[in-house]
């Protein structure tokens, strides 16, 4: 036996995992406390309370602009009787916030009198002290201000030093020290070689503390090497509040992490049945916390979410905001394994009345899922998936409204739908286009659905020849929709630069040495290369690789140039992105299907408005290659 | 005439005023733009598409710890029929994240396998790519990470660094100059004379430019000289994007802000029909933006959200969040004048299933209405008021949960209330007492009326020298609740340090040289003093003072201390924090009434907590003075 390993033989819950945790948290005491000046304390979280030193006002102000009078003296007046009093004797004039010149105790508005030479003329009595702010109306020395572990916000500020205070009392910010680790880890901005992973994980998780209140330092990346590791960790335990040690916590022969911190002190957790997630490390070393965090970055992102913040709101003292959560409808079914919690990332789109929740893609890997995603919805271990149809509770990570201005276009993937989604970003910031990649048929259905706003497709026709059309009319009967053109584009098979294996044409994908990438079920490129393979007669089952499937052009031009495949069937435009060659194929009309209910919404109007008017997108478009927008903005067809 | 005054000749409609000031904003450019280090980006808004320079992976990648192997030579494989593979050539050990070695082009999870010697079984096939991460998997070399106008989050900072990018274009902050102005502004910390004003607003106001990601700096104060002034606005026009001139916008005498600025360039609007906030200006010059901003401090606040936020945002591009609101019912009348759209603050509280707002005070100078409030109502112009119990749409400052975490008590003003604030706040962190003061009977009423979980109330029943239980058996009749004593307390006459005026009892009050401060009708410290004057038969209308009354004991206290009264009731409490004088004339009751369906909320178990267990609350109220605390925490009525 080469090597030996370590298989997770402590998995817990959850819920056991948290109940461990936070009772260990609470028991922590709160961070350090430190003064500072009012002044810079924004955002910070006070550790003590404040109260006022002086009253405000201090002094007898007067409330507005006009004239100190002895409010006995303006008995009588009335506009049939008005009364005279002298100029700066009986009447002194004041501005708002002048004091009450002594032995004066009310002041007339400058709206309700007239100068008569040296003279005053008044027509009604004012009461003891009106219009003035008289001392402490606003706060009494003494008074409370702010308690203890509240956050400061800029109204704060001004109270505070309204009330005299130019220094309080503010927890420190609770030091994290982050350890990436592994032989495999460089520096951003390294040049990289195979095998190399850049450590970003360090950076996303420093700034998820950040936002929470805390500071980060982070180390240099520690090669795989328990003895250095543990006194790296031995240094930051002794310097920080937390102690984080990236990746190294999973079953993998160099892992050193757990030995690591089991060594210098306890590990409370190690393996938790979350998905992603499991491999999560809970620890303590000297009395201070270590979280060992998976090196994958969703999970990273999520187990630090769950453990983080209850230990930093901790350290500080206020209690973190409940996360905004809303109903909706999931699009597909979700399988989940029995026994395991899942962290399921979802696209959550508002069309019509309904709150579309899309889940997109699983991998605890594919960061893009997190980034891209609205909210997360939580699936039970004691579950095995959600039914399609299904109302789930997600909780958001974008705002409601955010979410409630996104256009919702799932269909075909074309890379001018990126470009649109910039361009509408930047012209209309309130709006956004989230694009989900389920194929022409997909996105169809998905109108058909009332899942989405608009659907990308390029559905041919085989008996007709037509393009879109027909499908529309069959799956669509009833639903009044407009069709209108984006781009005309190339089809064809992409291969490497100068095609070295002199690929020609569609016989060749039975070629031995070709290994081809396919398209998935119901996209319009998959039909395209069906009715290909039908006119020539060639038995798929005779291509190597008919069966892997990608779900976008870039994906199947991402697999010829990194040399997964020889080939596959997709549009110049990608072809041309990553510098590859291309055999056309076929020009096919790209075309946006739309729900009529939803033209006159802002926010599709804005999306009409680029595409329809000036030529900035026009250019854009035709600068990326392989297009013919000669149509573009068109409406080819309604119902 | 001794000097010339400007009224408000212009004044426009808010919805006017809002029109030309954001058409004059998005005519405006965007901020400029800078480069910036993808580490240092958390929460910079991007100023222009950042796209995947490198795919993610971009190496086929083991997506698990186990053996690298060919699939063709894992077919057949079964439970029955298992297979063995030669370690080190048919099956290469990887870890998580390894590149899969040249030739190889799956994975077998080390769960599903024994070691055999040199040998690896395995019972079952993998298909090609099997647990493996292929190049692009996550995002393709050219695809979109953030679109221009996106404020940068902890996973947008791990997807660009993942994506290959270490620098990115962002908008510069804003920069925002504010120019304090006025004679008697003074430094925060100076030693202060009458007259003298703090400048707090512009830290108030530079904070809210910091939390809307804008960066401010503060000129020194400007004395009230028109020259210097048109000569530091100059300046800040050439250096900065937004100029904020603080006061000197209204009609008082030495106001030159408004012919500073319409000398410099132009005056689009000065005085808007809104209340808080009249004399506010907007103007421009040289093309920048300039704001006068009024000097009253909740004025300055509300009319710098309403036209500053939109002017920053419009700098950086993301649109400002839509506020929450919530509909809350009006727990009290509030009168506003015809032609005026008033933004009044409110307290919002959750009593069982009721949302109640109720309005704090209405000064503009009052800035303490604005640091509690939780809300804020705006009332339209063309209403002359709200009628109680109406419903309205609340603005919410504090969040949601927040809100409901919140213990709601009306009544009688103690300063013990303030304390158990506190304590509250520093021992459960996510619950807040927040205290409304309208005296002992508009306690138990708002308890009748569900407004309140808690009332503080100390009212004598004269018939029977009974304190508090005779009204709650009259007004709560059938309501569930408990009366749970806090304190006893003292009341007396608040007199000067050393009783200069030698005031001795109730019958000095009809003195002429003497001027007395009121309770507010309702309240039981009113109600004590009415008492005694019956029975020494005094007349009210003798006492000078009697009809100006404050709303709370350190209220009081602060008009003897400050001269404006000589004498008030008050609560021997209030008299020790301000160093004053007393004269006992009861001891009196201060119980806290409670309805008993909240009785089992965490937030009221908190409460109770704190006065029933353990000294260091008892001993902080006695440390304050004058309190007896014998029976704190004991139940003396309850039905």
């Amino acid at each position: 036996m080469l090597f030996t390993r370590r298989i997770y033989k402590t998995s817990v819950s959850l819920e056991d995992a948290l109940g461990t945790w936070n009772e260990f948290v609470s028991s922590l005491p709160r961070a350090e406390s430190e003064d500072i000046t009012v002044v810079g304390s924004l955002g910070r979280v006070t550790a003590a309370a404040v109260q006022a030193k002086i009253s405000s006002p201090f002094f007898h102000a007067s409330a507005m602009d006009g004239y100190a009078v002895r409010f006995h003296e303006t008995f009588g007046s009335s506009e049939t009787h008005p009364l005279q009093l002298r100029l700066n004797d009986q009447a002194l004039p004041v501005n708002t916030g002048d004091p009450i010149p002594e032995g004066y105790n009310a002041v007339i508005m400058v709206e309700d009198v007239q100068i008569r030479g040296e003279l005053l003329e008044i027509i009604a009595p004012v009461a003891p002290y009106e219009n003035v702010r008289t001392v402490g109306e606003d706060i009494v020395q003494t008074e409370l201000i702010l308690p203890e572990n509240h956050v400061i916000r800029p109204v704060d500020i001004g109270a505070m030093l309204s009330g005299g205070n130019t220094k309080i009392r503010v927890r420190k910010k609770p030091l994290v020290t982050i350890i990436p680790t592994g032989n495999e880890i460089v520096e951003p901005g390294t040049e990289l070689k195979t095998g190399n992973i850049i450590d970003f994980n360090s950076f996303m998780i420093g700034g998820l503390v950040t936002q929470w209140g805390g500071q980060f330092r982070r180390t240099d990346i520690v090669k795989d090497n328990k003895e250095i590791l543990k006194k790296k960790i031995t240094e930051a335990v002794q310097e920080s509040d937390l102690v984080i040690v990236l990746a190294g916590a999973s079953a993998g022969t160099k892992d050193f992490t757990p030995n690591a911190i089991e060594d210098l002190g306890t590990v409370f957790v190690h393996g938790i049945n979350i998905k992603p997630g499991k491999p999560v490390l809970l620890g303590m070393i000297s009395g201070k916390p270590v979280i060992g965090l998976p090196g994958y970055p969703v999970a990273a992102h999520i187990t630090f979410e769950l453990f983080g913040i209850p230990l930093l709101y901790h350290f500080l003292g206020p209690e973190p905001e409940k996360p905004e959560t809303v109903k909706a409808r999931l699009s597909r079914p979700v399988a989940s394994s029995l026994g395991q919690e899942e962290f399921l990332r979802v696209k959550v789109g508002k069309v019509g009345d309904n709150l579309i929740a899309t889940p997109v893609g699983r991998g605890a890997g594919a960061l893009m899922t997190l980034q891209r995603a609205d909210g997360i919805v939580q699936i039970p271990a004691l579950s095995e998936g959600v039914a399609p149809e299904s109302e789930v509770e997600v909780r958001l990570i974008r705002s409601r409204s955010e979410i409630e201005h996104t256009i919702v276009c799932i269909g075909s993937h074309d890379n001018a739908l990126d470009l649109l989604a910039n361009f509408l970003k930047r012209r209309y910031p309130s709006c956004s286009l989230s694009s989900a990649h389920v194929g022409s048929m997909g996105g169809i259905m998905a109108i058909k659905r009332s899942e989405a706003h608009v659907a990308g497709t390029h559905l041919l026709d085989e008996k007709t020849g037509e393009y879109n059309i027909p499908f529309i009319k069959k799956f669509l009967k009833d639903i009044p929709i407009v069709v209108m053109n984006l781009v005309y584009r190339q089809q064809g098979f992409i291969v490497r630069k100068n095609n070295p294996q002199n690929i020609t044409g569609i016989e060749d994908l039975t070629r031995d040495d070709i290994v081809f990438i396919n398209r998935q079920a119901g996209s319009g490129t998959r039909l395209l290369t069906d009715k290909c393979l039908r006119e020539k007669n060639i038995n798929p089952l005779k291509i190597r690789g008919y069966d892997k499937e990608e779900f976008t052009h870039m994906g199947v031009a991402s697999s010829v140039l990194s040399g997964a495949a020889n080939t596959g069937m997709g549009i110049l435009t990608a072809a041309i992105a990553l510098g590859l060659d291309f055999i056309p194929v076929a020009q096919e009309r790209y075309d946006l299907v739309i729900r009529k209910e939803h033209l006159n919404t802002p926010m599709i109007q804005a999306l009409l408005h680029i595409i329809t008017s000036g030529s900035e997108f026009r250019d854009a478009v035709v600068s990326l290659g392989g297009y013919d927008i000669s149509d573009m903005g068109n409406v080819v067809y309604e119902q």
